[in-house]
């Protein structure tokens, strides 16, 4: 860059209008500092996004929130965004090895056998998370032996059962849209304990699906984003930024912005999209292709009424048969519409034509709820891993290897440059309460830098 | 793509002008098709590049050939490139445990026990590939149980010894620019298999590096690039490809340009960096995510004369401590400038500044060659991974879980797109041979399409 453009222009540049990218930019402004906020698409919300169907608001992205997710439930306080609990009244359903039953809780009671075996693997995964600090996992003294594997690569190594492998793999579909052969055991280890334990992780009472928002997500960025006005800059995909050690300028389709600090409110794996001149530390560029973003679909059905309730059913149900393997029920109340949510493998679903998508994601909901869930009023589906513009979700499946080598690094500022997104929180990493904590945490470092 | 696009054109638009993609062009221009060759950078060679250092040409990037490597050695020929022998007459060095030893072969012997656990672990590891056709290795039985953990993470359970561990660890940094931890065990053992076994990969008489270029190996693209001329475009850094079943257009740098047909010449990782439109199906971008490439650096000193072949030294080395940790002499003779050439590990080495790179890489030739290594009159390194566009090198680090998830899209066409680069032959894999024969076979790929 060159020296005469030092200190023209913003405080801060934002790039990413997702919930880490709002929060720091509304933090900010608060400070009484200069930002602009430029994000790719033609709306804000990032992997949180909220549509209507049978007139009902729905998440194509994130949708719950639960107890200890502090950060994202007092901004969602303080922006006037209610949550309800999620309906779980009645039994679970499961459809395992060919058959469907019932059960209650969150981990289904498959034989009792199985049930030990899943409760020692649980038990295992949380004690190897003892010993590690979730801020610095590298520096556990396990580490390197944790991240040299695979979560799969250790469930085989520990003679897990075929029924808890089958379970383990659910999990690891629903949480990072990827194969427990792709994740590193330490990534693995370290992400449940950034949960607070497989328990709070996958339970819907006090855990991390307990509540949802009648609304949905996307408003809580709609209104920090109308609190921003024109700060925000929609369809500014940025392809550059320029750095020297007290100023950034960064070009997107919209044009070239300049400021003191910029902070880049991505995903890692996105970070390869955007060229950084001058190039950083080697590192940065390594990990960037050494955190990648999973795949993860989603399918909605509304119905005249939810009548599975009728049956004393939950709608909460979990398949070892996909590509529908986890499903929630999201109505807005026993009359209504009844909405079922279905978390959606993408292997092999995201291809298929849109009609045969709907024909399949319908097909796995009527296995479990019975031919009537095959007629709905209205459908629809997400594929994100499909999307054109910055793909992949829920979060990052972080591979073997890659925490020990590049983990120091994930948001270690470079220069002028910061780090946010929900991949660099400590705590729920990879959730919305993720997002919202390291944004607070980006703009606080800037703003002591800029007041320095 | 509008439709009356179609047909418009060239026959095939070739992007990315490393070996892979020339070669493709030079087949199907032998073949009569139209064809046009579109380059980010502003020359041709990719991971292939020759300057030159006290007058003799050196290789920053592909260097070495070998028995075997049939295609890129008749390519060779056929252009008049003329190879020579690698230099290995006198003792290799050792520098290892803090002491500096000669030995003679390509594994050092450390130590009757430590020779006897390496020879062990070599065994093993090309027993294991007994079983994996290296063209769809995910089909093996054991595929994902090797496909479930790294490489490091197998060693320890086979309870390799730490020589053993730290040698497998340089083979890694060299093969892969990566850490035995990242690089996934199917990946390893079917990589070794597709080079004809460790022995013949790491190996000079009768191995990888038995030969190199004088001239230096960029001249084998330039000669192909004289023959293609100006169907060639430099500086054309592609960001788009829209595609329909029949056509393609691809929007670069410099323009647009209509086809038939298009050859993405590049690593799978830069993939990430064009916008396919419509997007291909779900695992494509997931294996471009999940096909990481490494970084691995070299540093050249020139001396007036190979001082060390006075010692009876071969010039070759090996290290356990870095950043330089493998050596050559590739000298043009016994009386002419004297070159050494270093592998540097680019962890620790990129980010210094090119002074403290100079005295890093001259102290590392010093600790095994003696202080006179210390005063070269030339020097020069190269980052690889520290390159703005298409950074990375020598080839793909496949972290566990990519190969058995993704391995059969790495070179399925999509549409009208065909896949080529190094990372998609079936042997040699990673090798300038493997470059050639994966242009060679996406050129008749394309060739039988547009005949038909």
């Amino acid at each position: 860059m060159s020296s005469d453009t030092g200190g023209v222009g913003y405080d801060v540049v934002v790039i990413g209008a997702g919930f880490a990218g709002l929060v720091a930019a509304r933090e900010l402004v608060k400070d009484g500092f200069d930002v602009v906020v430029l994000e790719g698409r033609d709306r804000v919300g990032g992997r949180s996004s909220t549509t209507t169907l049978a007139g009902v608001p729905v998440d194509l992205g994130a949708t719950f929130v639960g107890p200890t997710q502090d950060a994202v439930l007092t901004l969602a306080k303080e922006l006037d965004c209610l949550t309800e609990p999620t309906y779980c009244r009645g039994a679970n359903l499961i459809r395992w090895r060919g058959k469907v039953r019932s059960y209650r809780g969150t981990i289904p009671k498959l034989s009792p056998l199985g049930l030990l075996d899943i409760g020692r693997i649980q038990w295992q995964v949380e004690r190897l998370g003892r010993n590690i600090d979730i801020t610095k996992p590298w520096t556990a003294s396990r580490a390197a032996r944790l991240d040299g594997t695979s979560l799969g690569g250790w469930l085989r190594s520990v003679g897990a059962s075929s029924s808890s492998r089958d379970l383990m793999a659910i999990m690891a579909r629903v949480t990072w849209g990827a194969e427990p052969d792709d994740v590193s055991m330490l990534h693995a280890v370290r992400y449940v304990k950034a949960a607070g334990g497989l328990d709070r992780m996958l339970d819907v009472v006090g855990g991390a699906q307990q509540d949802h928002f009648p609304a949905g997500t996307q408003q809580i960025a709609d209104k920090m984003a109308a609190e921003l006005g024109d700060r925000v800059r929609l369809n500014a995909i940025v392809s550059r930024v320029e750095w020297s050690d007290d100023a950034v300028a960064v070009t997107s389709s919209g044009g070239v912005v300049e400021g003191r600090r910029a902070i880049l409110a991505i995903p890692p794996a996105h970070r390869q999209g955007i060229d950084i001149a001058p190039p950083l530390p080697i590192g940065y560029q390594q990990l960037a292709q050494r955190w990648p973003q999973g795949a993860l679909s989603k399918a909605y059905a509304a119905y005249s009424r939810p009548f599975w309730r009728d049956q004393h059913l939950s709608g909460q149900a979990l398949s070892d048969q996909g590509p529908v393997f986890i499903t929630f029920d999201v109505s807005p109340g026993d009359d209504g519409p009844g909405i079922l949510l279905g978390f959606v493998d993408s292997r092999g679903f995201d291809a298929l034509t849109p009609e045969h998508r709907r024909q399949t994601a319908l097909a796995g909901f009527a296995a479990l709820f019975g031919p009537d869930a095959e007629n709905p009023i209205e459908y629809l589906d997400h594929c994100w891993g499909a999307e054109t513009f910055a793909p992949g979700g829920p979060t990052a499946a972080v591979p073997p290897g890659a925490w020990t080598e590049f983990g120091p690094l994930l948001r270690q500022p470079a220069g002028p440059l910061h780090w946010a997104g929900t991949e660099t929180a400590d705590e729920w990493t990879g959730f919305l309460d993720g997002a919202v904590s390291s944004g607070q945490r980006a703009a606080a470092d800037v703003a002591a830098i800029l007041r320095s």
